[in-house]
């Protein structure tokens, strides 16, 4: 499971199938709790719980970190690390250079939200305004290289993804090249780890990239695609309301309905539907 | 629009089809913030942020307390308002009866997560303690009537989501007669507006229904649905490994990929494949 050990469980269901009911083993996306602490030891505090499916955490963790604006630069992470013992490797520690984020930040920063992805906005004003910038305008995609994307990520899903369960968010380069694929029971994670690898790297920002996730382009996917520089999000599917205005008013483009040979540009479209130089 | 005049919107887009490029209008699932305050006027202090599709949202703020145990009597909300002016109507008031929520309080509660459903979670264990009672463990469905549902919430929906990007979340009763639908951006809050309409109409416990809701069957919908006394949950699609855990727990039957003449029961098999009395 490429390091993930714990991304899928095996666990005994009850089939029933036109009347005949059977015992058999079924896989299950795993998903569980991902508490992110400031500070180390008993001086940590917790900044916030996720649902997550185990491995890449440090990845999920830096990238959380950096789509929500807790972070702007690579050298304000000091460290990230996994405590060795308690909470079954469902903490991790964070420590911070040069950004003292005080509890009442973090209250008015994280204070509520039951929505992937905007858990960090303290009013309705705040969920439009945040420290994102356009992405690349020179960056240029071919549209035939586009409908090549969904069949890319189906082929490394087909290995990994024996469950049903878990989303896929997948950076290819210009050329449609595979950069990288993280998947997750929560779209917005997979997304965060796809950043969070970027900013370990020191890839960011993704200035030449494309996002493909699975499902729907909501808002918090534009906001973290921002985030991170991404110029080019693809979904196979609907975008909503408030992720096409987002995007057209930062002008990224988003493609959905991306199936066969067919798609929708939502926004950007200059830098699908355009000759490539 | 079925009183929900704003859950879509209609939006120019470009269509790339094998090589052709047209304009096209497109319906965009609407995804807007709903903040939920506690108090009226400039007493209210914010509670809660939420992408929602508008519509039914004194249900979705009623029922967003309740699954998250904020209260846990009906005769704790005193009233829930929409502010006539500002905010565009994406603003809920709620008044509480009996329950002093301290800031603090909230804070603890809401203090943080990206994750849908488990924002009301102060750590790791309080994911898993809540105060949820194992629904009606009497309630029995005939699995031919399961099976009926995906094509009874589809020829619903079907009217409803010209968009592609909304999830339902649907009641039946033990017979398998639509009681209730919500459609939302989010998964989550189309079960918590289905859970407000049962408060704000005194039909709390719903010990006698079928939740089905579309795509997967996550954690909170799980808990979601307990907190509601649901005893049954399906999905057309697979559950994730906290949702089958806490099922199990709490004996909830949970059903899983209800797909043409087969499912899956994950857990409390024993409520829909014995004989129906």
């Amino acid at each position: 499971m490429r390091g993930t050990p714990r991304a899928i469980e095996l666990t005994p269901v009850t089939e029933w199938e036109d009347g005949a009911v059977r015992a058999v083993d079924d896989y299950l996306a795993a998903e569980e709790p991902l508490e992110i602490r400031l500070g180390i030891g008993i001086a940590a505090h917790p900044l916030s719980v996720t649902m997550r499916t185990p491995g890449h955490d440090r990845e999920l963790a830096a990238g959380f970190l950096w789509t929500e604006g807790l972070i702007d630069a690579p050298g304000q992470l000091a460290s990230l690390r996994q405590p060795e013992t308690g909470a079954d490797g469902n903490v991790i520690e964070v420590e911070l250079n040069g950004r003292i984020l005080e509890p009442a930040d973090v209250q008015r920063t994280f204070f509520a939200a039951s929505s992937c992805g905007i858990c960090g906005k303290a009013s309705i004003d705040a969920v439009r305004v945040r420290g994102l910038r356009a992405p690349n305008r020179d960056f240029r995609v071919d549209p035939e290289m586009l409908c090549e994307l969904p069949a890319r990520l189906r082929a490394h899903q087909a290995t990994f993804d024996r469950t049903g369960g878990l989303h896929a968010a997948a950076l290819f380069d210009a050329s449609g090249a595979l950069v990288e694929v993280r998947e997750d029971i929560g779209r917005h994670n997979a997304v965060d780890k796809i950043v969070g690898w970027a900013l370990l790297a020191g890839k960011l920002p993704l200035a030449e990239h494309v996002l493909m996730v699975s499902g729907r382009g909501g808002f918090e996917i534009v906001q973290k695609a921002l985030a991170a520089g991404i110029p080019v999000v693809a979904s196979v599917s609907a975008p909503s309301s408030l992720a096409v205005k987002l995007a057209r008013e930062m002008n990224l483009t988003l493609v959905g309905f991306l199936r066969g040979r067919r798609f929708v540009a939502y926004s950007g479209q200059e830098r699908c539907l355009t000759a490539v130089p």
